[in-house]
């Protein structure tokens, strides 16, 4: 089967999802996230000269500050020559297609693309058309994929849990909008984690959701308990607006994290939110800062996991 | 007392107000600034690595084009990774608190915010929050300071005046709404300007102005005369359309810097403005352009003070 | 008589439009952009140490965020640092004059500027404002210029025709409104090219464009026999709906490059585009993608002339 993800070594030449990534590359990427994480915080090395005279653009056609940020950043730090180019606005409302966009910056020698964009299967379709010396990393395509958000999940996981084959992970909140939980489930499963949970009312799940082997609960109560690991999805304010749920409020007291309903957790459960936060609908401020929370170690971690992205890509023909 | 923009050793930790800033540390600013510029000018040396590594972000809460290039020029001739980041249109519209965008940056690994706000208060409120080896630049908070602005006048009368102590300085315009005037009034008297005037009509004065220990003046030709600097301010277009002025034409008659005006001043008085200037309304382009105006030697003075202050902080803990 | 573009020893000082540029300057500037192309492409030398500390402001008056990366890449590649200024939305909104600005970023010890403007001669009126030691590219102004254009085009004809003096070359569609078309006419006459034809609607045509030495076609199978280039331009959406033309249905069939149409020209011509390309309209897809295209040649080789401009004028006081 042809994985479009795998060069012909079986190195990393795209990441767009996780679905199909061998646990293999998975360890890797985590491994090498862990090494740079050691260099910026054990050693004070801020700027590696790994990426010295590459072009990274990132290419966003949705905005994204935040995640065009990090990406940003983890480029510099490798001492990459980064353009952002904010898509929507240009370009393509002269009228261009997305393929002449990208043939035009290869033409101008790009060596990657971080490309966000609001249509599922977006960064395929680049990585699909381009060279095999250009490496495509998904940032986010409609509500399908965010791979490197969910690596920086598991690095965190690992990180605070050491092993994957004993937790009990949950996943709580709008799965079926969220460009997120679809990953994470493939990595949490891929990794070996024996039991995922999610926890949703009926109108935020997919259907057929049990074939992404996971164990489907709609109480908090019973969903949270015993686990080592809570991962938090954002809700998307426009899902409020849309009528697909009652009020913030409603939600808040349904499924929103608060102290009483993670003590149902191990005593010892870590809090995961991919962030921005909506304090007071999807979690509480005590939770969301509170000692149990890890969630700006998942932003450090970010960094590390992007950095390791890129200098592996980088490395692979 | 204890003063936020201090370290225990006495030091620059952050830079938000003039107020309570020793005349040892805006010395310190000014000497270093000198150096700078003399890098520049004398020996042609254009980058400097002392930020190498570090990363500042430019974090933006109202769009300042101008403001923000300046740091952004600052930072780089130090070498420093530079991300922008304008806030208005991103997280924050998401429903991210300031301090969760706060966090998550420091997160990332940031050593120093340039903080761009409309909300007096703002730039203090990130320093309270971030951990100590982290630096904040107040670049500008609703009406309250723009310390660096205040910096770049204080270097450039020193530059051409050479002395504070024997000085007649006016202050000629929008006291009320600028974020400038307070900055400079404060900044004077600390140096030990010793007779700091304001001119302006009363609509354009805050109440209780004599507190800060200036002299008030209605009239131009009684403000300005025998004076030795002249600060004109910008007249935000906005104040115009809010009707507590008559219109242009007459506050330029009243209150707009022409030749015949300065002729009140002392010949040699040199006249600046923290521009963007609107010409015929306070000030005359041949005034503007002609021999006794700095106003561009205060940009370029800009770069070299933005330059010390980051160069000072990132070497303080 | 005064070329503002050249310096008293006739080196290049600005780059503001081809007209006026002696052909030593244009074998000049292919020459060097030759040896931009070999560094990267034979020697996979990817950054030059030409530009280090040098300071170069894109200065956008009109958003194209397509050419701002262009030049925006030629400046890393060479090592200056590159601030972006998107002047549509800032400074001169506030009231402040163009030359205003100018003087601002040129008190920042500005190097050069890449301007773009909606208006024809905003890049000349700044570089006749400009210090000496200051260097000024037009990236397009109005109707008028987009010099760089124009020479990546000919590079392009140069790299595979090899020689001018024997080649027919065919610029089709809207001559009128097209800011490349002028200055495509100049460099290929200067060049030596003996026959350069314009084909298009009279619509699209200037009045008297006879005068600048090109033969007028109307119909594309006259028109293209037996040229070896053919220059495709742009048709504006604006353009359509302003109702100068009748269709866009209308105007492929009369004007749309076919392959059956190219097949009136030379066996070996070569088809180009300045991009972004309008596929149905201007050009058929099969011949944008087909065998004769070099389209994105053009987008490669205009990394390296850019360099090679920046380059030169940064050697030229």
């Amino acid at each position: 089967m042809n994985n479009p993800q795998l060069n012909k070594h079986g190195e990393l030449q795209h990441l767009l999802t996780i679905e199909g990534l061998p646990v293999r590359i998975l360890r890797d990427i985590l491994d090498h996230a862990a090494t740079f994480l050691d260099a910026t915080e054990k050693h004070e090395i801020r700027k590696l000269p790994l990426l010295q005279g590459k072009s990274i653009f990132n290419v966003f056609f949705e905005d994204s500050t935040r995640t065009r940020t990090t990406f940003e950043i983890a480029a510099k730090r490798l001492s990459a020559d980064v353009v952002n180019l904010n898509i929507g606005s240009s370009s393509t409302s002269k009228g261009e297609t997305l393929l002449d966009t990208v043939d035009n910056l290869c033409a101008m020698h790009a060596d990657m693309f971080v490309v966000r964009h609001s249509s599922s299967g977006a960064a395929h379709l680049i990585a699909r058309h381009v060279a095999p010396n250009i490496h495509v990393i998904n940032a986010g395509d409609g509500r399908h994929a965010h791979p490197t958000q969910a690596l920086l999940d598991m690095y965190t996981i690992r990180h605070y849990k050491k092993e994957f084959h004993n937790l009990r992970v949950a996943i709580v909140g709008d799965i079926l909008h969220s460009r997120v939980a679809r990953s994470q489930i493939h990595a949490l499963t891929t990794l070996g984690v024996p039991e995922v949970r999610v926890i949703a009312p009926k109108t935020l799940l997919p259907s057929m959701v049990e074939n992404l082997g996971v164990r489907v609960f709609h109480d908090m109560a019973e969903g949270l308990k015993d686990v080592d690991v809570v991962l938090m999805l954002r809700l998307q304010n426009e899902r409020m607006q849309g009528g697909s749920l009652p009020s913030e409020q409603e939600y808040f007291k349904d499924y929103g994290l608060t102290e009483a309903k993670l003590a149902y957790a191990k005593s010892d459960a870590i809090v995961m939110h991919p962030g921005p936060m909506n304090r007071g609908i999807e979690i509480e401020s005590s939770v969301a800062d509170g000692p149990q929370s890890v969630i700006l170690s998942q932003v450090t971690f970010g960094i590390a996991v992007r950095m390791a992205v890129m200098s592996m890509l980088a490395g692979n023909k």
